[in-house]
């Protein structure tokens, strides 16, 4: 059996490599399987069609976000905790960005997938709502619950947003670099910029330049 | 040549209606036709294709945004000017849902309107620049160039994606309602929370209790 699992391994991370560059939708079950020097039947032993390799990837980037989009357990939050998730969520943008790309499609085209995205987003949004709370209790961001549940939507809306945004700004759509993704964290950071308390606005305003990006840099094409 | 003009004006307020309405997708030019009681012929005549109709809708849509996405001319920004300018975004996504919904896949197929939908987003933001500079002129936000510069990009992206984060969050995607579009507008209001200044703090409060719908209600289906 071993060989086989690993088949399925290389078909999941082949198929988001090209995904990742050449879109989805341009990436069939036939390219995949001549990218890796296998026959179509082989991949379909292990996947029914490509539909079953999105919902394999999307569960690896639920999981990833999961692992790290909670508040810390047992102690206060910290601006280095901020810089954490700034740093995962960029990661993940990055690894699953055909994701964010061609979330809207991916949804239409699957029925079942739609409805575990609604429970992702709003286990998310739950997620981060408490996270915000944190950094409030924290004594880092003032808010009244009012300004936490708006900001942590705003947040979600950014973020799930960015790649798209890009997308239908640039000449070029095809070519996504981190710079780019960079500055979507950075949006984020900025979203609370206007909530940042006294004490801690020394802190934050040195990992908002850790993030920043020119908005020329983030919407020029990579070379 | 009077009942011709007519009719094009009219083939493109039915499109408009029952894009709204059904989705552009599941919207053809003899689906236009039929609902007017009129030949395809009679159509193509006025239009050579969907995507004519729908470019003339685009343009519309331009028009209206840039008669009111401009600062005021030779006075000082007020608060009644923020409300004004959430008033008509809010009418313009309403009117033209169809456009934020489908945004996406509009451009995709059509390189003509992905490159007039980059300029007019170019344009939008250098005003809403502008608009943002002048409250800050005026004393109603507090904030510099840069955070300037964050909360345009974030209030474009968070206008320009607030239907599709309806789409993907809420189980009937087919059924906006303005009260979902208001919230929309909201979280546009709430981007700012932050940099109000104390002097025009209450009026900026009493502007969000307007504009305010609860998150349950605006994900909450249309009946």
């Amino acid at each position: 059996m071993a060989p086989r699992i690993k088949t399925r391994e290389r078909i999941v991370q082949t198929s988001l490599e090209l995904f990742n560059q050449l879109g989805e939708r341009s990436v069939s079950t036939n390219h995949i399987a001549a990218h890796m020097e296998i026959s179509p039947g082989n991949l379909y032993y292990h996947f029914p069609n490509k539909q079953a390799i999105i919902a394999e990837l999307f569960s690896e980037y639920e999981t990833l976000v999961n692992t790290f989009l909670r508040p810390p357990k047992g102690r206060q939050a910290s601006v280095e905790d901020k810089r954490y998730y700034l740093l995962e969520i960029l990661d993940g943008m990055w690894r699953y960005r055909f994701l964010h790309r061609d979330l809207e499609h991916l949804l239409d085209a699957d029925p079942e997938l739609a409805a575990r995205y609604r429970r992702f987003s709003q286990h998310c949004l739950i997620q981060a709502m408490a996270i915000y709370g944190g950094f409030v209790e924290a004594g880092i961001l003032q808010m009244d619950k009012v300004q936490i549940e708006s900001l942590t939507l705003n947040t979600w809306i950014v973020l799930t947003s960015w790649v798209r945004f890009l997308c239908t700004t640039r000449e070029n759509s095809s070519r996504l670099n981190q710079d780019a993704m960079r500055r979507g964290v950075y949006q984020v950071l900025m979203l609370e910029s206007g909530y940042v308390t006294a004490a801690a606005s020394d802190e934050v305003r040195s990992l908002c330049e850790e993030f920043y990006v020119p908005l020329q840099q983030a919407l020029a094409d990579a070379v």
